[in-house]
């Protein structure tokens, strides 16, 4: 980011991409587009921090996703539940939205953030969790993930940070309100829905040297069956001996009501010169209560980056998703039938500011 | 504000509070909730002024109003009718969007802008017009305030102001159009509303060592009932030996077609060290034509702001509204029945940039 | 533009007017109201480039669109076909919004951009294509123009633009993608509609002297009917001899379907002292299959445009719409009966930070 001045920062990234992608068997549909968003998302943000004395701070972050394709935005939600989507493709800052005092305790956050669980998710993916073709498939064809409210950030909530200096232990915990009046119901039941949209999370890392762990888990209330996430993830870089090589990998849990479901990823990204080689093996596997047949899907990945300077980068992704037992995921732009594949091709260019 | 430049200011507010608020009687509800602007309504601006020479300068003014809890915002309105209402909770310069050009004449201004009466609500009252359960209650319960289309600002606008250098004494005035076809009528009917959301209005001050007088007027044209809005404000902020202890009140009085109402508010402002305690108690009784019993309710309000610095604060505020003869008004978030009484308290922060 | 730092630069118009326009006829109407983008399009805007060295860069470009009498803004369109359009009067970055590289090579371009053909009815039009009632005529009563999702901009595009060095001479290709499934068809048929909002486009010009002249066409493809726009604009400016006066022209072919229509637009700019006199004359014809008489309109406008420094300004406008054949075109608020005539004047201020 730059444009930083005594009190606030501009900062944001424009990523586009060209992408092909393509489904398999009959009624099947494959797609050009212009995409955003394959190496970093695309976004536009305003932030600060005050510096109040004392090792206090207090600060403020603002951040709207870009659909830059269209000129569009995403939508936020302002309540946890189906009920607060926004318009589509409306501009907000739906990406963070936070005011927050910072000192030696840690920190605490009033605003729209990231749950916890989101991310091992984000972090342990040599693709991580954005538009690209690469991103990690789990959370794309999972119950949380992109799919629900709080799958990746909630609005209402309340975060505490522990301090920065503990050695390369580090921690988060959440509670977001879903703000319900205290006699709601569910629709047509006398079932009390107050709790919808209510998250609880926690995040607990450890970073040191060229190792990295962490455990997250988060817990959706909704009187239609609770939203569950648990995810554990490590990384290893290697030093210069092995070309900096480093290994990522990420285990996942969740369930929502009786449907459970679990998914792994491994991965690595390499330096090359200017560049970088990233790929990424993920599988998914829905385990509704009752199923013979587990629909399972999973991706593989691997792109290049090659870094024009520290903010500008040109890149291209190739990514396959296998399906088995019904899943149908398909790359986003593609329709794949029940049981086949799904493939894509992207090159795109990224530019942070 | 801050990141001044040549030609353009980026400024804000971000605010946000823990907020519980409940009700009373069968059938209320009680809520706890991330709200935003308790103690400033959070926003994302951009100003600039160009200096023109010959004490003539050019300027522009574009203010979003920020729901930072969730990272949305607030639709503007076209036509100052309700069907210029935008989408809930977009972005837009709904706060001001204005144009003008200043000099030793005063100041022209076109745009969108809050309408004159407003301002003796927002400046007589400690707790302002924010989301705070502390602010004005006849702004939240009149007929015009919060509710009406141009109870707070009004599109389409062109606003004159006194110079600045009058001894005290200031003034606008302010014409805006509803825009309608010169041949509408209200629908179903031959009535014509050409005139719909048109508005004029005035204010006029005078500041002088601690004292404060302001009077304000506004009408807004409804071919079903014209909204009119006046009051009084009146302020005196005592010495050093009285502690700086600063005195607010309004006097209020408003319309819309056949119904009546009126207002009244006091408060004081005592600054205590780094903070400030503040306090307001507001009545608002509703006047329906041949109603025997009138409608009333009333709001007390006590608040502490903590200033961390000139731009950050920390706050706390307790508020209780009471109603009598049919009034159901509640604390936002709360459920009340007609008679009853709501309470609640917040505990917030606030950072500007 | 200012604010200009290392990596971003904030930039935008507000321009706002009184305007009044008429029509003529049994059931025509008049209105008065305060306009936006009278002079120039009212926008807000962040752009940065980043010297890549060897006469390489990165780029960035996102500007939203503003009507500033209101503080709303402008959808855009995700997949240049009627069903992308967002919801009216949102802030989306509508005007453009891309990442490019550029070198010696030129440029290239992603993201929503203007479509090449729109060029040369903004820049050899003295009023241009904006909001105020002087505006290109052709622009606003065509079949593309300001009525098709692709007569301004279109999304999802891939443009190249030729280096700057070639001796006056420039030019300009682009494609855009309407982005639908590969088996995707006309609703209700067995029209394949995979095509469907796919735009080509290119323009190319020269400058040099007091001469500038420049061709442009664009197609996009629709199931119902491709739009086709042709259009060719030239312009000579005079040296201090005449006064610095400026001809303009431009000749503007286009077809929807079966509908041919055919534009011309003349019109010329003479500075005088800080300020500058401008008229221009279109002429518009639409050309159905099969119609006898040709609904024919034409816009006579001129104005005054004083400068109070390079960035504002104050500013005037007279325009008359004529109309023949069943043509009811009306100035912007106006409502006139067919073969009737409109009018109307307009007084603005313009500023640019």
């Amino acid at each position: 980011g730059a444009l930083a001045q005594s009190s606030v920062t501009l900062f944001g990234v424009v990523d586009a991409a060209v992408t092909y992608t393509r489904g398999s068997g009959d009624g099947s549909a494959h797609k050009t587009q212009l995409t955003n968003s394959g190496n970093m998302f695309s976004r536009l943000g305003f932030r600060g921090t005050e510096d109040l004395g004392g090792g206090y701070s207090a600060n403020f972050w603002m951040e709207m996703g870009l659909q830059n394709d269209s000129g569009t935005g995403f939508p936020s939600n302002s309540n946890n539940q189906a009920s607060g989507n926004g318009p589509a493709g409306v501009l907000s800052f739906n990406r963070r939205s936070t005011v927050s005092l910072a000192g030696p305790f840690g920190e605490v956050r009033l605003g729209r953030d990231y749950v916890p669980a989101f991310w091992n998710t984000a972090i342990f993916d040599p693709f991580g969790t954005g538009g690209g073709i690469g991103a990690n498939q789990i959370y794309f064809s999972g119950l949380g993930g992109l799919v629900a409210p709080t799958g990746t950030r909630a609005s209402n909530s309340i975060g505490y940070f522990l301090p920065a200096n503990l050695g390369g232990f580090y921690g988060q915990v959440m509670y977001a309100m879903g703000e319900n009046d205290s006699n709601a119901l569910l629709p047509g039941t006398r079932v009390p829905s107050k709790h919808d949209g209510e998250h609880t999370g926690a995040r607990f890392g450890y970073q040191s040297g060229g190792l990295h762990v962490a455990i997250a888990t988060g817990r959706t209330r909704y009187a239609s069956g609770d939203l569950r996430v648990t995810n554990l993830g490590a990384a290893y870089s290697f030093g210069p001996s092995l070309m900096n090589l480093k290994l990522t990998s990420e285990l996942y849990k969740e369930s929502k009501g009786s449907t459970d479901a679990k998914g792994v990823l491994v991965g690595f990204q390499l330096p090359i010169g200017p560049g970088e080689i990233k790929a990424s093996y993920a599988r998914y596997k829905l385990e509704p209560a009752n199923a013979v047949r587990e629909p399972t899907s999973s991706k593989l990945a691997i792109g290049y980056v090659h870094n024009l300077s520290r903010r500008s980068a040109l890149y291209g992704t190739l990514a396959r998703i296998s399906n088995r037992n019904g899943a149908a995921q398909a790359l986003a732009g593609a329709i794949t039938m029940p049981g086949r594949s799904s493939s894509g091709i992207e090159l795109g260019m990224r530019h942070m500011f």
